[in-house]
């Protein structure tokens, strides 16, 4: 999209996209996200097209953005809530209770009979003291035990914060049925950023015998929800949506086969495509004549948005205008006093030589996981922006 | 503090002072932040006593709450500011602008210009770029440029990503008297948490061949910036707040005898120990009947509050109703669905076995770098609440 100017070629983005397009000419005080919901819908369809009989319930915690809840309630989706502050979100947006579950293993008392009073009937557990919380607090309820995927293929494997193994699994349905809850089937998350369909296969191997052990001890299970781990472009290539989404419900038809319900909650896989940050360069530097790399610093760093950089997981892909010219690596950092705000150190950041303080730099796919990651003032500095296309 | 009542032993926390014993009775439906403002006036008298001639430059960022700040100004404290944001929380309360200091070496043109229009005299540089931006926005001001410590005796060293080395300093002083600036002096950081005053004498021994090679090229230095690094206790012994400072400014006047001006930034050890955070159990729970350790998950985590337990480098302090029972190892983790929110998993806590869910917890000591580091709403968890003792 350079845009040619009597016989001179105008220093411009080389945009992807019309959301791209758009951030390139934004004017903003202080880094914005720019968010397409049109681009969101555009993947619901997608992911939707591909999971066929699967219901989608969206994390919103990938991003709680008002305009993209609305259009998801509009589009039929169903949604994963964190917090009894995302269940009241949903609700209040429109959504309706059964279509809401609260996917948290680790809730508090009074929230999960918050939640119970109005109306949600679906919740997680991967422990004995959860059950019998959501026992007191939600009688009757549908619990389904969430089991803990010990070699992920994610790229961003998680720990062993969320999750059960397979003899306590078996042990917390039964346990859950003693306390008069609804034991439905199970759940787990593959990874984040897991890039391929077939990275699926050795995990829904493994859970299909947790399940064929549980049918034989007697529940009648009927959900298997597979989680998010859908994933986003972040420079490595990803398959399309639909594609992706199709490829893995086939492996979940040939493990899971002629299970009642699937449920399926897409986050990042949903929105990261759908945002793009406009932020600056605040200076370069080196910090002697022999360093090897210059630091560039952004007006984002890890605590104003980009939180997911930490450990350097998600690698961001970076835009100026000066693009085409000379390119170098570069240690990349954010504006605060803090010594943790480095962006990437350990695998440098090509980006132009001429890079200098005050030039715009977009920041692809940040619709998941930047805005309410965002620190309330770090250093004084104000929370992400949000503009909606 | 333990209460008897009639015959038997009520449980209660093990509190140390009045602003803990507040705290253990202190109820609230999401975790705060209890703050003694006397407490931070108490440290502010001990360590003024012991820096003796040296300003404080309070570093706003540990905890630019109004309260703190304007206790600090009415006790005649300079600041430190690391953004436009906090330039301008000081002076609204009442600071002069004398009394502020723009200590942030990445700072964006318009801020710079913005500051200097309402009477900022004093930057800090560690870079070519910098001092050009500086020249242009605050023409004719006081430059100090910071150095990098390369071998940081603190608990927490810092990333290489302030400063810049002896060399290039000299290089900068010269640059900045070229581009109209008064070059007056360096500064550094020692570390955070650097724990005992005889820990300084490296770092103001190789820094002060440094300010000889300046004086030396013809520049009438009169500033010494000795920057932050004042610890607070979090479990491991620290020298008292007079003694400490009164052991570092003999250093400092023993290799810099003469300088006309010293400035210290205590950020952590002016408000940590003023702030205790009242928390809550969440859940207790073991992820096979294998597992060594218990996990607890608390209401709070990384991303509302406790942003500084990443790398597991500051490590709080915790106070529950059953510290006199058994006590076991167990990991501890935030509340949030996500997988990095882990407080402590390679050095688990010691905490009471019989610790469950609903169990309110308190939190040592977590004045500093705590409330505006949490996240906007992640997860749809709100921030952390601050409560004025």
């Amino acid at each position: 999209m350079n845009m040619h100017v009597a016989g001179a070629v105008a220093p411009s983005f080389d945009v992807a996209n019309r959301l791209e397009a758009f951030a390139a000419d934004f004017e903003c005080d202080h880094p914005t996200l720019i968010l397409d919901i049109d681009r969101v819908e555009e993947q619901y369809r997608g992911l939707k097209a591909g999971l066929g009989r699967a219901h989608i319930h969206y994390a919103v915690k990938a991003n709680p953005q008002r305009e993209v809840l609305e259009r998801l309630i509009a589009l039929g989706s169903h949604f994963d809530a964190a917090s009894k502050g995302e269940v009241e979100l949903c609700l209040s947006l429109g959504a309706q209770p059964h279509q809401v579950s609260f996917g948290n293993t680790v809730k508090r008392a009074r929230d999960i009979a918050w939640a119970h009073e109005h109306g949600i009937t679906l919740f997680a557990v991967d422990s004995a003291e959860e059950i019998e919380k959501v026992a007191e607090n939600a009688p009757g309820a549908e619990v389904y035990v969430r089991l803990i995927v010990e070699m992920s293929p994610g790229d961003w494997p998680l720990s062993r914060k969320f999750g059960c193994d397979h003899d306590m699994a078996l042990e917390l349905l039964d346990h859950a049925r003693e306390h008069g809850l609804k034991p439905v089937g199970f759940s787990f998350h593959v990874g984040s950023q897991t890039r391929r369909a077939e990275m699926w296969e050795p995990v829904l191997k493994v859970f299909s015998r947790t399940w064929a052990a549980a049918l034989e001890n007697g529940h009648d299970l009927s959900l298997l929800n597979i989680g998010g781990g859908f994933p986003a472009f972040y420079g490595e290539p990803i398959e399309a949506p639909a594609a992706y989404a199709a490829g893995v419900m086939e492996l979940v038809e040939s493990y899971f086969p002629n299970v009642p319900r699937v449920m399926a909650e897409p986050g990042r896989g949903m929105v990261a495509e759908a945002g793009v940050i406009v932020a600056e360069v605040m200076l370069v530097s080196r910090k002697s004549d022999r360093d090897m790399h210059r630091w560039v610093y952004l007006s984002i760093g890890r605590f104003s948005g980009l939180a997911e950089a930490e450990g350097e997981a998600i690698r961001y892909q970076f835009l100026t205008e000066k693009d085409g010219e000379a390119m170098g690596p570069c240690i990349l950092a954010g504006p605060s006093c803090d010594s943790a705000d480095v962006l990437y150190e350990k695998r440098p950041v090509m980006l132009p030589t001429s890079l200098k303080s005050g030039d715009k730099v977009l920041i692809r796919n940040c619709g998941a996981y930047t805005t309410t990651y965002s620190s309330v003032c770090f250093n004084g500095f104000p929370p992400l922006g949000v503009h909606i296309l």
